[in-house]
């Protein structure tokens, strides 16, 4: 009896191992990590270079440090239609303040701006845009500015859809960023957008710190207010992180190579040839815009994320383009109203 | 019997597991983080404060992601007299231009760099030594700027002590990085010097990898060489990263406020009131050379690391200054020659 009951908890014990084990096996088969992305090349092409640069003994092998992935933002993680997040908090801005600024009644661009007339905005080019920029952007402290993006956000409406804009992600891209990590990538968003327009929420909704997040700068000064260091924003451009600024924000930021990078747009080519132009197994990937029902269809000739070149040189090159259309199951996540 | 071996078998067990149990606790007692530190007050203010910020439960504790700690290099993490490195490393470029640049013979500086008139060099001022240094370190791709770099530390001596320069790091740093990081913390270095002069060396030497070095950058500029993407290094100051735009750099890099920084100048003042500045605990320390016999002691009036109103501010504000010659075991890592 004894030894029988000692068999006979042994036996407990190494099937209680046995069943978490096949537990833990089947919780993993049953779990697609990219359960909103089809079964299509674009899946098996993430899915089989990951497991290339992973694989302990594999040629391809890279060490986890080195397992570096950019994203653009705009158009790559999240929706830039019918135009960027960040043009219309600018625009938001500036109707909020106009109060404190009579002056703008008569002063273009701001008095298009106030009377709705956004065609007379953009009459005025880069310059209208920049200056509409720094009214918003700049005149603050950090501090300041970083409060001023979270409380619009958690207000603000995406105009066609009603969700906020932080609901306007790509959730295929959610899970790819996940399964990245899950597999000791180090995730980076190198964006043409402020730098400090992102970093509020990126942690929360992409999972991607703040000291992972490059982009466009206005200089900041250091200053003592009260005896209490702050830092100002101001009107002035530090640094525009898309085309050639890419590859440079890179290099300065993270001093290494990426080996995937995900971009959608002609402002992501250089980023992509950079990636690419590096020892070893390489994946280069582009969102291709093609689905207009649910989200929009738009590349060549597009006023926003036009992508052009860079498509040709996908197409040229073998790179992953992604078909949001055919590739995505679901575009944007589950939201509650 | 039977059961006697089945308590046998138990005992042996628990016992086993209570001795891993043991050597684990007596390893970890036995083996003191800070070794190179006297116990004086210098290490208990670091262990008293590692251990406020990381026990769940204090009132000070603060989540991993946000131990953030900033540290100068030359003077905090390794020696920076005679001169420089950086220096060093630039009119020893010079020199080894020279046989390619017969015009140098008679221009200034070269001419006196040449001839090994470091007084006549360092009349030129700021701008003789700017001119030093973009000739050294502009011109190449930035992979051949890597290169140059690992090359000239693989076989440059300190002038005094004939070691190779990596091997004049501080061992008490190089413990207090690890004791850190072993506490969850994320160790940055914020140097005045070059961030491509750091890169190539400070993952080996330090422990810090590329992307947490932030330091002094001059422009790069993406061009396409034989189809291949380079980024070439551009005779043009970006930004400095000293005094006023250490927090600025902190910023845009990092995003988040540090909870401790060190530094050993003036240099590094705003650094430090950045720091103070955020709320929850904080460690402000300074490394105060006072050391004549195994380094070097200087403060108020060095024409190198000068260390004036920092030390004011540190004595008023109650920072931790680190006294070299008092709180330090050993100055230097052992090496073999």
């Amino acid at each position: 009896m004894k030894r029988n009951k000692s068999v006979f908890v042994g036996s407990i014990f190494s099937m209680a191992i046995l069943s978490l084990a096949l537990a833990s096996v089947q919780g993993f088969a049953a779990t697609d990590p990219l359960q909103s992305w089809n079964d299509t090349g674009s899946k098996k092409a993430i899915i089989t270079f990951v497991q290339r640069v992973t694989q302990k003994g594999s040629a391809d092998f890279v060490p986890p440090v080195q397992r570096i992935a950019t994203f653009d933002n705009d158009g790559t993680l999240w929706a830039e239609q019918p135009m960027y997040v960040q043009l219309a908090f600018a625009f938001d801005r500036v109707k909020t303040l106009a109060p404190k600024h009579p002056e703008w009644k008569e002063q273009e661009p701001f008095k298009s701006l106030l009377a709705g007339d956004l065609e007379g905005v953009l009459a005025g080019g880069a310059k209208a845009i920049l200056q509409l920029g720094m009214v918003s952007h700049a005149g603050m402290t950090t501090e300041e500015f970083e409060q001023i993006v979270k409380d619009w956000l958690a207000k603000a409406k995406h105009p066609k859809t009603g969700r906020p804009y932080t609901a306007m992600v790509y959730q295929p891209m959610l899970e790819l960023l996940t399964y990245l990590r899950a597999n000791g990538f180090k995730t980076y968003i190198v964006s043409g957008g402020g730098i400090e327009f992102m970093r509020p929420w990126t942690e929360k909704v992409y999972g991607i710190p703040p000291e992972q997040v490059i982009g466009s700068t206005i200089k900041t000064q250091f200053e003592m207010r009260d005896g209490k260091p702050v830092l100002v924003r101001l009107p002035e451009i530090d640094f525009i992180d898309d085309k050639v600024g890419k590859p440079v924000a890179i290099n300065r930021f993270i001093g290494r190579r990426p080996i995937l990078a995900f971009g959608n747009s002609d402002g992501d080519l250089q980023m992509l040839q950079w990636t690419a132009a590096g020892g070893g197994a390489r994946f280069l990937g582009l969102v291709h815009h093609t689905d207009a029902d649910r989200e929009w269809a738009y590349d060549r000739q597009s006023h926003v994320g036009a992508l052009d070149k860079a498509l040709d040189e996908a197409n040229t090159k073998g790179w992953t383009v992604v078909s949001m259309k055919d590739d995505w199951k679901s575009v944007f996540p589950a939201w509650n109203h």
